[in-house]
């Protein structure tokens, strides 16, 4: 059975996450710098660690963990909503729980449920979302916020589940690795990196964009990080929709290659929402063999 | 002993250009259609055609017939500075020109020095430069402007050479054959491309252009004329530093092949000013070459 570390305590999302990748021997880290040197090491597998969230934004130790040290690539990615559940002692009904605890992200995400809902509860910081389910557990609050899966951890019960104020947040993970042989593109893949920018060459990202752009590869997200210690630098971290497999990504991962200080390759996996990663008009595989096909005709006067 | 045809009559600068390609039996065909149809026939092995004049501009006729029809490449180029020698019969003296007689463009380029050395010449039109001579020959006018080359021609002799207005006029030639395997590149090497562009398509020259300056390859020339019967489609043409044997011009090639409508090679050519064609930093072959090893390794999980 594999070993997969996550980002821990257990009983987060991020655990959750981690067992969506199948079954295997799940093992909590505490920090993301932590998880990545337990992979690197072949202590364990593959890591799970967040990577984005859709109201926090980039998870930034995760990014700049994954640039910098050994390489490390994708292997998949898991996106899942942002709902808690309410855990209490057995028994505890909502107009009981006069405290709730949780990481003061989650109680911000969960502000108007808690005063429609929880009326008589003031609001406690914890740790973490999991801290917080062992102090409802030793008696110290009455009520957690946490991950659904926390519940399978305590000696608690679930008062209410699907629980969030904002209906669409989402987080996403990332199944890491040490570098391996890419499996074949799936046609519903994405492909993530990080490109060091000088900002004293002017047009330097307007190229890199145009790379993609010309290929018709789309970009999923790019997020910017001033370099440590090189003032003027930045480090972008792109993705694309497509397949390191696929010619006209592989043709854009060159040139990019080709002209950056430094391009780190951070894998090309199956995206979670499988919506299919299809080459615009002019870009599949058989378009670009049949434009080098024509070069070398043209070269061999036929 | 290989057969040039070139845009003739005999005595014009373009057999002055054909004569710069080696020994050759030198054939004068009427116009540049006809020329370029007597290479497609197999009836000579080249053709010398003018492409472009520093003063008059693109020579279209030749544009457009080596865009359409059966394709045909250049092989080699030529530039010949714009300076007329003025033919006399034999004896005649500068203060004897009464008619000076050549083709309007010619006129045109020696006005200054007609008015300063043959002070009492009027200048009379002729379809050609040649067909100057032939009517200073004949006795019906007094002195022709022609190409230097002319006086081995006629009975004439010259009674001044290296004769233009403006010190810096050139007329650039090409010698063009049937598609043949192109050379290995020189280092100082010319590439001729004929690119159909959709106005309707926004963006469409934009990324033509962006396609050559990504892989650092200079634009020695860029045209456009309208093709004839499509409203709103350009035919562009365009002149790249640089060898289609190269891979920075290759890849350039291969990209607008695969996107325009039409992209018709026309040659990769020594450079008739032998200025060498030097591949920016991370454009030179090994960089490409090292590029595309490493997209193999990622892949690879090496």
């Amino acid at each position: 059975m594999p070993r997969i570390a996550y980002f821990g305590p257990q009983g987060t999302f991020t655990e959750q996450a981690a067992r969506t990748f199948g079954d295997a021997d799940l093992v909590a880290v505490e920090t993301v710098p932590l998880v990545l040197a337990a992979v690197r090491s072949g202590e364990v597998d593959s890591g799970c660690v967040p990577i984005e969230n859709s109201v926090g934004g980039a998870v930034t130790a995760t990014m700049d963990a994954l640039a910098e040290d050994e390489p490390l690539i994708a292997v998949a990615e898991c996106v899942l909503p942002v709902r808690f559940s309410i855990l209490v002692r057995p028994g505890t009904r909502a107009e009981d729980v006069k405290t709730v605890a949780s990481h003061p992200h989650a109680l911000t995400q969960v502000h108007d449920w808690i005063a429609a809902n929880l009326p008589n509860a003031t609001p406690v910081a914890s740790t973490s979302t999991s801290s917080a389910a062992v102090l409802v557990q030793d008696g110290e609050f009455d009520a957690a916020v946490c991950a659904p899966v926390a519940v399978t951890h305590y000696s608690l019960e679930t008062l209410a589940t699907d629980v969030a104020d904002v209906d669409n947040a989402v987080t996403r993970f990332l199944l890491v690795s040490r570098p391996t042989r890419v499996p074949e593109p799936t046609g519903a893949d994405r492909t993530s990196l990080a490109v060091v920018i000088a900002h004293a060459e002017p047009g330097s990202l307007a190229s890199t964009l145009s790379e993609l752009a010309l290929r018709g590869i789309n970009l999923t997200r790019i997020e910017s990080r001033p370099l440590r210690g090189q003032i003027g630098e930045y480090r972008f971290y792109l993705d694309l929709d497509g397949h390191i497999g696929e010619e006209r990504v592989a043709g854009a991962l060159a040139a990019l290659h080709r002209n950056s200080n430094q391009v780190r390759f951070l894998g090309s996996y199956p995206k979670a929402d499988q919506s299919p990663s299809v080459p615009s008009a002019k870009n599949t595989d058989d378009d670009y063999q049949a434009a080098r096909d024509w070069v070398r005709r043209m070269r061999e006067g036929r």
